[in-house]
């Protein structure tokens, strides 16, 4: 495992060279975890032009522990003495005469920007951009099998809740439970907070779970993840409490349910981002829901639930075969409720059979 | 309650206009809340000379739902067009011409920080500083009433544990059902991730919980709290799974719970924060344990788990009534394991009775 990170680490160096700079300091700690393996808590990476460093702010837990952390790294612990491990990392790069340090200035901070400078104020501090993200976006095999697990155990967790009594139960109930099935299938916890909407409520996007109740009649909409080693997937569902669904609830679901199909059938390697927000979108627009759209349908996954790409109507940028994303369109109402349908995919051509749905709970309105 | 915030934001202008700043833009979420009572997500609030807006990247969902924004407030939804509120602020600020705008530099990135200046080049950007964190130190009643109940939410919960069964369960189990049961009593959800370690992972600060199971004759330490209505508790406690505790382990919990209560001893308005800090930590120090403690042996609680003040060596500042904090020396022996003890108290005069404790589990040694 360790070479993966040692060649991962290897091509930011190149490409930090290409660009003039001597090293490069990596602040943002899912990048951090991408190029070690490992992103204990307030840990910096300092990627010099023959070494590599870590700076932790205290002894490294966890996958550091496990012995997930290669051999090529150098630990530094800061602990006990304090201090911003980016300021020992500066200091570390000055002493090395490096003469410049690309940071990721998309995530530094103004005032810690301030106090590498004057810690080694003879190095240039360029910007790295979100250069360790773009590297980030096509996922290896070892990556997308972490997904596969991640989104069958969400898979796992979001049937066993579909079995069980769910009228009088309040969505933060709903969405605890849900969380709890997760660690017991194996997630090392939920992928983001897991969110649950009931009546009007529901197909909000990111809803956070309230104490009302379900209730007969109900739209019920839910959306969780598994993270599995860090990875992240994400899964929707929209159902129905009750036996019939009233004419409304049928109509928009069937909606929303051609819309998310338009979005995945679009995915295919050399796509244009916004073509398949477009066509997801399209549907929801035709049918006068275009003003209860979200900015976007889809986005990248892995060790962030929010990456690269966005698919949205002003995103730049192509697919690439083995990006994974999730298609997500959804509709609100207000005051009546709504309906969202996400599932997560990754790219693949149609050679291999096309987008591997990753996500295989059924998209049928299901009465509950 | 909404002039509760409208005061606080009052506070805030006053503080910027004596600066010389005709507006400050506060992008911290914490930040953000306490001057509102709401953050919803990517939220950002502009201060301005006369009229306060909110701008938000989605249609502001839970607890501006509820109404609790008050009417002095304009909040303005980018949703759709999509953007930074921050960005849109900027420009906000330049149209009513105002000359300079204090900004978060501890909370802005250098890229955002650069997008405000290139959309609003006319408005000169000085640093805010940590003002807002200032003024959260010191808590009114209302706050500390949150407090107080969200830490009698987490000595429910605890206490439940301790009644169950324990041998053989995991790390992430026990923290899992902890987090549930904040739920069941009421919490919002845990303050931060509950730390459950067993043996030799006992007395780790913000150990993330693993599969270990309870053995016979292990430590066992917990450390949770409970989030009521945004404010944060902190409750640690270290047992002792079986009947008897070997010497070692008396030896060593008597030594931190000697450093703890020094520690809650010295808490008094006028107090040095390194006062406080040195009182838990010479204990410690002189039992042999100086290479095993954290950099800090407590720090302020409130909308975040981890706030001013810092409890450590060179903490510069003195103590003020009416400011929660915790106070958690901890010793951890490598491969054996170790003890932390970690209360949260409110500083009072000694007038009326000296530190409130909030946290009111017994720090007894028990075995379970």
């Amino acid at each position: 495992m360790s070479d993966v990170y040692a060649a991962r680490r290897g091509l930011l160096r190149d490409r930090c060279a290409a660009a003039g700079n001597a090293a490069a300091l990596i602040t943002r700690p899912a990048n951090v975890r991408y190029l070690t393996g490992a992103s204990p808590l307030g840990a910096v990476l300092l990627v010099g032009p023959s070494e590599d460093a870590l700076f932790c702010a205290g002894a490294p837990t966890g996958e550091a522990d496990e012995g997930r952390l290669d051999e090529h790294l150098r630990v530094t612990v800061l602990a006990g003495r304090g201090g911003d491990p980016a300021v020992a990392a500066a200091d570390a790069a000055s002493s090395v005469r490096a003469d410049s340090l690309a940071v990721e200035e998309h995530h530094l901070t103004v005032a810690r920007h301030r106090a590498l400078r004057s810690v080694a104020p003879k190095v240039r501090l360029a910007d790295l951009g979100t250069a360790v993200e773009q590297q980030r976006l096509v996922k290896d095999e070892g990556e997308i099998a972490c997904l596969r697990i991640a989104a069958e155990i969400a898979d796992q967790a979001l049937g066993e809740l579909l079995e069980s009594i769910l009228v009088g139960r309040t969505e933060r109930h709903l969405a605890l439970e849900l969380e709890r099935r997760l660690v017991d299938h194996g997630a090392d916890g939920p992928a983001f907070p897991t969110s649950v909407g009931t009546g009007p409520h529901s197909g909000r996007s990111r809803h956070r779970p309230s104490d009302r109740r379900v209730e007969e009649g109900d739209f019920l909409s839910v959306c969780l993840g598994a993270n599995y080693r860090g990875y992240r997937c994400e899964i929707g569902r929209t159902f129905v409490i009750g036996t019939t669904p009233a004419d409304w609830q049928i109509e928009l679901y069937d909606c929303v349910f051609t819309a998310q199909r338009a979005g995945r059938e679009a995915l295919l390697p050399g796509a244009a981002y916004r073509e398949v927000d477009h066509a997801a979108r399209s549907v929801l627009d035709s049918a006068g829901h275009a003003e209860a759209l979200a900015p976007w349908t889809g986005h990248g996954v892995g060790l962030e639930i929010d990456e690269d790409p966005q698919l949205a109507p002003t995103a730049m940028g192509k697919l690439d075969a083995c990006v994974p994303v999730t298609v997500e369109p959804g509709v609100h109402l207000p005051g009546r409720g709504g309906v969202r349908i996400d599932d997560t995919l990754v790219v693949r051509p149609e050679a291999d059979g096309g987008p591997e749905l990753l996500t295989i709970t059924t998209k049928e309105l299901l009465a509950l």
